[in-house]
């Protein structure tokens, strides 16, 4: 597996988190991460600017190879929702900007990966993430929506790692590897 | 008031309508109106992949001066509110990127603008765009996301014309050339 750069973005009305990690076999690092906090004096158009130039500029700074960003979740009231998706909408156009290939995760899915369990807090992911990844301290973290970021960003090198990959796997040589007592000799 | 391109959009998560309208002075005519039909079969990064590659891609080869786009409205459930937002800020990017300025009216601002009431239907809406657009014709429509993408382009227009300035003016000018009567002799 090659070495690659993800960043990953928890993209929300009032803060933006992002985390930038670096996965060279598997050895992870961070590289960078932070938030945007966006000004409530601001309308809403001039917020998403601001995220859209967030972005922009960790893309054109850090070169990542993917982006991974939190996918749809459900529960919150139609306005906050429709708000939500626009910050997610200019996230993905950013990336789309520097043709950045674009993966999503549900929350559930990213908590799932790391700490085993889908209903993990916060607090959980990022302790775990203290313990996997390099350069990540629970004091550096600024707020929750940055660990969330780099643990999104995990998640998805935990999708492509050959690790994973190889555990998933059905072949058919895989079968008869764990199996040996089914083939007829 | 000098010349103006602007280009409408209303984004949706299976259609997206686009218009663009010339105003020269107090006269308006249409350029271009089209729909984009989002294929059911690519995942929704892919459809916001087309949704931002068309609306780039009218940018460059209209150069609109502004670019008008209808604002949340409610109502729906969330997960349509956060496929929407997504479908606007994508299109918001691809302007932002271009630096051309976003607008955005709610829908009964729009039919308000035209119709004079906030309930009208698409249809008196479109009736009323072809007595005031030249080349806006009924038989041209393809669905009503493309006349509706005009009459955003239509009411950001009317928003920013000398007219419509001058008639929401409350000087103290015009409140004396309107009420000769109140002035003391």
């Amino acid at each position: 597996m090659n070495d690659k750069i993800i960043l990953g973005i928890d993209p929300g009305t009032n803060i933006m988190g992002y985390g930038i990690i670096f996965a060279k076999g598997t050895k992870i690092s961070l590289i960078k991460m932070g938030i945007l906090k966006l000004n409530a004096k601001k309308n809403q158009l001039e917020k998403l600017q601001d995220i859209y130039e967030t972005v922009s500029q960790l893309i054109m700074e850090y070169t990542p190879h993917e982006m991974a960003i939190e996918s749809p979740f459900f529960g919150k009231n139609v306005q906050s929702m429709l708000k939500l998706g626009r910050a997610q909408g200019v996230s993905i156009a950013a990336a789309l900007t520097h043709n950045v290939p674009v993966f999503e995760y549900a929350p559930k899915k990213v908590k799932m990966a790391i700490v085993g369990k889908g209903a993990a807090s916060k607090e959980q992911v990022a302790a775990m993430l203290c313990h996997i990844i390099d350069n990540f301290h629970q004091e550096n973290i600024p707020t929750m929506d940055a660990s969330d970021a780099v643990a999104i960003a995990y998640c998805h090198y935990l999708q492509n790692s050959p690790k994973i990959k190889q555990k998933e796997s059905s072949s058919w040589a895989n079968f008869l590897a764990k199996n040996p007592d089914r083939i007829v000799k």
